[in-house]
């Protein structure tokens, strides 16, 4: 991805107004500023501007993975209907989001909600021995689903990218070292986009096999879960699992409890030996005997956290990125007036900045102040250096931060140097 | 990604056959060699060594695309019946590799096999007068065709990635400039990867609107198509337009060319203003009269191009990459016989490469001289350097070229200056 961009290339420009079907903050917001198309109701395009958040936020997903030593692969859209028969999760009656066609070849094919069947499958030609465990993989892959609400924009789609890992351990006891693992690598995740503070590992409901799941829930006005906090005591409960038992479980009062509002960013899942021993996954233990293997998932939505970044950070001008996925770290704004020594300015600083290889939208546009500060409130890149008859005078830029709003002046040489 | 790898933790292993059903040598070898995985047929996983292809492929395909002005983004996978209906290609008799299925909010869905339509249709939102032209767009997008044969492994499958770049000008002039360049890019990418030579700009059928379109065809005894070449002349011709006509506007005869086997690896297409007029795409020009934008596009398939690698290059003890996709640059092995100084310093030499940013993939298993180097030249990767007793001895690496089989002595300060 190039470093540096002149908004003049920039195919997408800002809209006054996103389309009238469109009832979802973030989905508004993104479109008026061209980081987003939207083909149908919950189903968006990435522009320009969209891929490269996007980009950013799968880099920082995938060096936590490679940390907890996750192996990358991308598995397949197209889904057997043999293999999902096997769990009882082909049944639109148990899976009530499937998209399904017909093979030109012959019978029915699926299109991938979900990746654990599939990859616990493959797995039968990797795992045979106790010596081949353990297996952590993770993918970025376009999910299909089909959603009969789609009124949260890119934080509920029909098609969006998800990172799901999964781990095939010996036994609980590995397994358990290694949920600990990821959990910490989704907290460094979350912390280094700049929700850490307001992200709650959270109680959920468990499925069959286990009492409970663990969610990563950020607070944000726009999600669809309601969670029970305690900030003091680290705890959070999502409400579908808030009942007498669970509280004498964690040690704490209802009246201890704060509810808020929040969007469930990450979840970690424990299969135990269900799904291996319905998919005939199993290896040898040291002693020669079949024992199924152990297995976790954990998913982070991409597009949906893009989402919820958008809904905590934006204000009433428009988008305000955190550094870390932020599409440019500076946005330099000439204001020239018809002043060709100002544009020869601008022209040099940005050139500066290329070679150095830093990262810049360049708004080289002949339009006025007000539009482009307008737009660049809008399109939201942290830092704004504006340069003008007035910063040529003074021998110093200006720059604006736009979380803040805070102006200050710099000097080229300190700008240069970071 | 990371550039290095132990392959003790490499999930995947070699395997000595691959499954029954799979009759193309480019699938065979790559699953045996544990770079995909077939889901089922025309269907395949890219594991952590296929992956690693991809992602480099991609590289410099979006390198090149760059240099030419283009910008990159990501459309759907879901597409409107309503948009496709407008261009007659929603009905199965004109376009029969539609995968289509049903929406829960209600009416019918298809999955992008193509993205011609959106894109232009999108782009009624971004262009509306002359000044807004010309865009060049391009994406790396999974296409999804219910191909009824698939036979040629990941050469032609039901879900594939493509490169795909869309031409929007002002009209014919200006397009064929960007057309030339669009050209000579593909020549670029082509001759990056080691196929230059053999890889002909060939005139193929047009369609409605112009006479020819061109593709590129790589010869391949794999390839699924037949054209005829003049290599002096630089002129090929696809088979399906050979005929008087075409001999005498190209002013060569039967007998100059030469038939040979090949496979499409790119293609460019010039839709004229055709494909605009159909979707309401217009500009109004200087003088404020709407005029249909005019169109071309240009792809590359990426999984395709993988596959003709392999075919191209594979010798008969496995894969061979061309140095700019390999998965990784070297390949150590250690060869310790239970010598634990022979270890110490593969493991010493492991991490000067890995320190200077080397691309390694490191055999540290503990398995037989002949496991390792069935298994290394089943993978393929370009040079080989071998740490064992007899190098410790003398001083020097072993260092082997996977394509020429040619074994040289190398010392280290050589070695890490690379």
């Amino acid at each position: 991805m190039n470093h540096t961009l002149r908004q003049s290339h920039l195919f997408t420009k800002t809209r006054k107004e996103a389309p009238a079907d469109e009832v979802s903050r973030n989905a508004q917001l993104l479109i008026r500023a061209g980081y987003i198309h939207k083909e149908m109701a919950g189903v968006y395009a990435y522009l320009p501007l969209g891929i490269r958040v996007i980009e950013k936020l799968k880099d920082i997903v995938r060096e936590e993975m490679n940390g907890i030593d996750g192996q990358e692969l991308i598995m397949t859209s197209l889904q057997r209907k043999e293999l999902w028969e096997k769990t009882d999760r082909w049944n639109d009656q148990n899976v009530d989001v499937w998209f399904k066609s017909h093979l030109a070849t012959g019978g029915e094919v699926g299109f991938g909600w979900s990746h654990e069947e599939p990859i616990a499958d493959m797995m039968r030609n990797y795992i045979s021995s106790f010596r081949d465990l353990p297996i952590y993989v993770y993918q970025f892959q376009t999910k299909l689903r089909n959603e009969l609400r789609a009124k949260s924009g890119i934080m509920r789609g029909k098609e969006f990218v998800m990172k799901d890992m999964y781990s095939f351990s010996l036994g609980k006891d590995d397994h358990d070292v290694f949920y600990e693992n990821a959990t910490q690598a989704y907290k460094r995740v979350f912390d280094r986009i700049g929700i850490g503070e307001d992200t709650f590992v959270t109680f959920a409901a468990g499925g069959a096999f286990t009492q409970f799941s663990h969610e990563f829930q950020t607070i944000t006005e726009a999600g669809e879960d309601i969670i029970y906090i305690n900030r003091e005591k680290n705890i959070a409960v999502n409400e579908e699992v808030l009942n007498d038992d669970t509280l004498a479980d964690l040690k704490v009062t209802k009246d201890e409890l704060k509810k808020v509002s929040t969007a469930e960013v990450g979840n970690i899942f424990n299969f135990g030996t269900h799904k291996c021993e319905e998919l005939g996954l199993t290896f040898k233990d040291s002693k020669g005997k079949n024992v199924p293997v152990w297995m976790g998932s954990y998913g982070i939505g991409i597009t949906r956290l893009m989402g919820v970044l958008v809904e905590k950070f934006a204000d009433s001008k428009g988008l305000v990125w955190p550094d870390a996925v932020a599409p440019f770290d500076y946005h330099v704004i000439v204001l020239d007036n018809g002043n060709e020594e100002v544009r020869t300015d601008s022209e040099r600083l940005f050139n500066e900045m290329k070679v150095r290889g830093m990262s810049v939208l360049y708004d080289d546009r002949d339009a006025r102040a007000g539009e482009k500060f307008a737009d660049a409130d809008l399109i939201g890149i942290p830092k704004r250096i504006i340069v003008s008859e007035k910063t040529l005078a003074s021998g110093e830029y200006e720059l604006l931060t736009r979380s803040t709003g805070v102006s200050t002046f710099i000097h080229e040489q300190e700008l240069l140097s970071d």
